[in-house]
């Protein structure tokens, strides 16, 4: 239905999204560790890689559908802090597709080879979206992004 | 126990601190919006000012024992978003308070009489917050802590 | 011509406005200072609020001549690094008015009380801030807006 | 000298560091356009990436050598508004050695390929970076990192 406009970041191998991050000055405190607001920003990156490696970029649902994404709930839990110059990884899946909103389970790792722990979670999440039209009002989901949000529904590969 | 070592900003009525909050540019994004990990950025400045009027400023917590807070979880809920100019307020309390934690149930809405809508929440957290050594590592909290928090712990004032 | 909205934060006085400032985790870095891009954000939250305070609020110019600001050059002088829990203070004044453009000059200083080194400017910035219309092109000021900078155009004022 | 120890970002073609940036939600403002002070987060992305090429690491050189690196002072024009999902570089350039600094000139502009108003620059930065040692105070540049800097040095390459 929808191409990429521009090259998207990270790939999706079995339904799971890879998208590299680095830690940067600006992602740290000075406690020497990663903000914990911060962690938010790179899942939400990832999220929109992954829907633009699916062919839905936000600029594009928006102008084609009149349609944003934005977060209703996220839980997040925080096991191992991050830290500057660390060489990151945020994997992403979509959980659940409901009418009007997306559920995605995501977590950020050491990039394989700079993880002495294996693949041990330093973070997790688990987020809504939902659609919200563009008086920001909640509306049901575009027929076009269900679609390509279909191909990789974890719930649905496994049934 | 502790002085704050500057001023406080906000005040604890109640045992809830009440602290205001402006919307600015840089909290918004492209859909017109706060952007959603910025209410954890308002929520942290919220706790560091509630601890800095219960004496308890980080600067001071961590050179007097050696211990820094990290947060552990948090769970967030997005009922209403807030825009540019938006005259806010964060409201903190201390739900529990546990060997080497504490839990902060917070509240973000519209300041009284910029509100439309009474007192309706936009954002609610809920957060546990736990004590780190200085290697980064989990420690039991410092007693000093503890009594400064306990004239505030919402369930014990209940009980 | 315009009533601020809601309350303004700082204050103008002799043609300069002093709005406070505190340092919380997210504005610092792993080496334990402020990093160098937050500044630009407390600078921008006092100029917005010095605009509050003449009462040109952003939403209300946006709304009702269809104008808003962006920078269109600064210059930084980092001079010496805010720490944690600093208690600072951003002095802005408007340098230059022209037609399409207002110049700021702006200094982040400790508070008074709080600096050991008295006034002594810890960062200073010099900035160009023009007009765009809501097609992002550059218009002339509206004379509304014109008309209560000028209340507090240091060049005039000096004259 | 010194070995990247994780897989850096961008490449040095003919002196200059080539490194993409995408723009998302968090680095957008209500206006629709980068909100100013992200500009500066992405040039310092980039100038890290640039020394991690040339094997100075952040994390390395100040394990090794006890020093950071730090602004002291950095002027922007911004001539073009970036927007979100854009596909950007940051071209980074050392102009300048000293006993104590380093001078960048830094420019973003859209990515080839996306850009239809070719390698027009959006952003241009100058700027003036320095050594601190662990107490925060200027030091000379330690001579491994001199020696690895000298390797793109514009000047030297064009004298």
């Amino acid at each position: 239905m929808f191409e990429p406009e521009t090259a998207p970041r990270g790939r999706i191998v079995d339904g799971t999204h890879v998208f590299p991050v680095r830690v940067y000055y600006e992602d740290t405190d000075a406690i020497g560790i990663v903000y914990y607001a911060n962690y938010l920003k790179w899942a939400e990156r990832a999220r929109t890689e992954m829907l633009r490696v699916l062919g839905a970029d936000h600029s594009r649902v928006l102008r084609e559908t009149g349609v944003a994404f934005a977060v209703r709930r996220c839980a997040v839990e925080y096991d191992v802090p991050a830290r500057l110059d660390d060489d990151l990884e945020v994997l992403s899946r979509i959980a659940d597709i409901g009418g009007a909103s997306i559920g995605f389970e995501q977590v950020v790792r050491r990039a394989p080879g700079a993880d002495k722990d294996g693949a041990r979670p330093l973070v997790r999440l688990s987020l809504t979206v939902f659609c919200l039209n563009r008086a920001g009002r909640p509306v049901r989901m575009p027929p076009s992004v269900r679609a390509v949000l279909a191909t990789v529904d974890d719930t649905r590969r496994q049934g």
